[in-house]
């Protein structure tokens, strides 16, 4: 337990609880005097459960089957190619599980072999190869918890609060621990001198389902931390993870993290491929592209209390909750705000600050009385960058853009606990 | 990427990929020239896939139906008290998916719902309180990754070599990111002045299910890390894990993890409850009976190869993969035994070190060429304990003992890369 928290509660922090144990009980939502309601605790308790040997592998109990993957069903014109997005408005802690976890498609999930599953790399080196799944297993391999943001996070938010849900907002990303080979090993296993001076080489890849997804990552990049991963959190990708291998980029978009990853080639230049020209590029208010933004900047946002997530307790201690990320590295801070950004306090950072460009989970312990909020997080990174707003956002990219909207995202929260999606100025 | 990694692959790794090269490919499991094989690879790839929009939570890819919890129906007379084992065989980096991770039930997995959920403070407090999942929630919280290990996990080693699979031998170990309340707040939240005497004092904790599982804890592991939780690995615990709460102790054996948490009263000593004295204690080879034994003791496991994860592939490379743990803290070094203990290469630590008292990742990259080995493990963890040998353990605590067996595994490598449960002396 962290000193923070070891005194925070010496007083009594649900201070209504005092209050209930001189006499009325009904409808308070605080913690209760005990005595009078011994009876009806023991009752409840000496059930006799089943056995859960038929369940080998578990699901989430009925009661939460509301904590799952939704998508916007106009955001694209057939479910061949779609997004399904991360409930984070339900979730606490860092982890996703991969069950609920975003997942984003082109051309379908493709179903795949470990036996038949090869990946080649060719181009610009000394002997190209084809490597089988068990090929993959046998160099050395590293295990790293990375969040994967879709560059289109919160992309439907630029013109104006369009999605009254977190999940809609910013569900696009996820955070796994995934186990993989570095892609520098197998580089270098085709024989690539990373020694040698690769400034202008790019490697290209491409997945093995029809819309091959191509994207082009510089060599710099591919060298230093990429891994090709075959396993998040502990167990095989998912089919719509990109079993049997995916390419993680971490802190880079989720579009570079290739699912059932067929080919590597390593070139003199980037391919300029569709996904990296007439998509995954950022349009400027006077129509020039700005391209090659891979990074997902510094961001943050309150999961609760939001549009989906109301505040059901009545008043006195609240928890506000919420994550943050970086492409660039570490989250060093993050503030809240209740009024719209004139004021800030800092928020506690609430898990051990693991491997690099992964999920921070933040909460701010305070108190509500009903009053309305403009709640507000804001992320800074150990590069000093600080979130920005969605008008100096706008200032520099316009409103044209759909991708790259890091913007600091406000919800109204309501005297009934409620919350919506605004913009504030 | 790490330093260490960074140069490993210089030469070329997998040594058959090059011979491979000049000519014939069939059969060969390394690396293969892509050249010869560019069509086939094209051919293979270019499928559409389904759309997952019906799949809002996922379930792993149908070719993995491998990867399940298993039990050993002997264990227990009916499933009502039942213990069903990770497949850590299967399983690579630290975390480990709710939906395969260890469980143990008593009477049972209870169905509760979050409304009718109570839990009751009561005892020697100030103020005993009755608390509904929604008080829980409003207490300022944590999150943090730590392994559950069942005080029987390898039990049925102690005679001998028994069973014949890693899952069975070691499997009663699950490693999650839980978010909770620590204990300690609640406990100050029902007047415990922790700042007080307490040396003397205990909390007898019991759950919801028909055993109610009750336990004795020292009042000083209550205050020091111990978590009322109603997450893992981000989402809702589920039913088999104790939904919606659960008592996370850290280090200390699952027993005392209480599931479907529902009393916690602050004592002048302990009950010394079934659970804590005919079950949950160790007897000696004189009869005499250890008990409050609670931590689980720095120990490690190779779980692949093993006898449910033989190497399949040619001789050369060969990544040796475990698990290593300790309930006193971080684990600080792990060597590998190729002879049965006579010889020792230190291990490489495969990922971040997080949180303590959680699962560490070992790796051992290395060379195999059909030998016979005699593979061992062993952790050192921060307080300099070494993990000990079958025969050292059974020199103290003899061979009647049921709980805590941490000693190193012996795998019986062969030539034709299955692996044996065995004994060496």
């Amino acid at each position: 337990m962290s000193d923070e928290l070891k005194h925070t509660s010496r007083r009594a922090f649900l201070k209504g609880g005092a209050a209930v144990m001189a006499g009325s009980v009904a409808g308070a939502a605080t913690a209760q005097s005990a005595d009078p309601l011994i009876t009806e605790v023991q009752d409840w308790a000496s059930f006799t459960g089943d056995g859960v040997d038929a369940t080998p592998y578990g699901l989430p109990i009925e009661h939460e089957a509301d904590v799952i993957r939704r998508n916007v069903p106009w955001l694209t014109a057939d479910p061949i190619s779609s997004i399904n997005f991360t409930p984070i408005h339900a979730l606490d802690g860092t982890i996703t599980p991969q069950g609920c976890a975003f997942e984003r498609h082109h051309s379908g999930a493709i179903e795949l072999r470990k036996d038949d599953y090869r990946l080649m790399i060719n181009g610009l080196v000394d002997r190209p190869l084809v490597f089988s799944y068990e090929d993959l297993e046998r160099f050395p391999r590293e295990n790293r918890v990375h969040f994967c943001e879709c560059a289109a996070n919160t992309g439907m938010e630029w013109a104006g609060a369009q999605l009254n849900g977190v999940q809609f907002t910013h569900g696009m990303i996820h955070n796994m621990e995934y186990s993989g080979v570095p892609l520098r090993a197998l580089l270098e296993e085709a024989g690539l001198d990373t020694a040698g001076d690769l400034a202008d080489k790019w490697v290209y890849v491409e997945g093995a389902d029809a819309s091959s997804n191509g994207r082009s990552i510089p060599m710099e990049k591919a060298l230093d931390d990429c891994l090709v991963a075959f396993k998040a959190n502990g167990e095989a990708l998912r089919k719509e993870h990109g079993y049997p291998v995916r390419l993680v980029v971490p802190g880079w978009e989720g579009n570079l993290w290739v699912k059932w990853l067929r080919r590597i080639e390593v070139m003199d230049g980037p391919v300029e491929s569709r996904e990296e020209t007439s998509k995954y590029t950022d349009v400027l208010a006077d129509g020039v592209a700005r391209k090659w933004t891979w990074v997902m900047d510094a961001k943050s946002v309150i999961t609760s209390p939001s549009p989906q997530s109301p505040i059901k307790h009545g008043n006195g201690a609240l928890v506000i909750s919420g994550l943050a990320w970086s492409g660039h590295g570490r989250i060093t801070r993050v503030d809240v705000s209740k009024d719209g950004g004139m004021t800030w306090e800092t928020a506690r950072l609430g898990s051990t600050q693991g491997d690099s460009k992964a999920l921070t989970r933040f909460y701010l312990d305070t108190e509500w009385n009903g009053e309305d909020w403009l709640l507000q997080a804001r992320a800074m990174d150990e590069t000093g960058y600080v979130q920005p707003t969605k008008d100096q956002l706008r200032e520099v990219r316009g409103e044209n853009s759909i991708y790259h909207n890091n913007c600091i995202q406000t919800w109204h929260l309501k005297s009934n606990g409620e919350a919506e999606n605004v913009e504030v100025s």
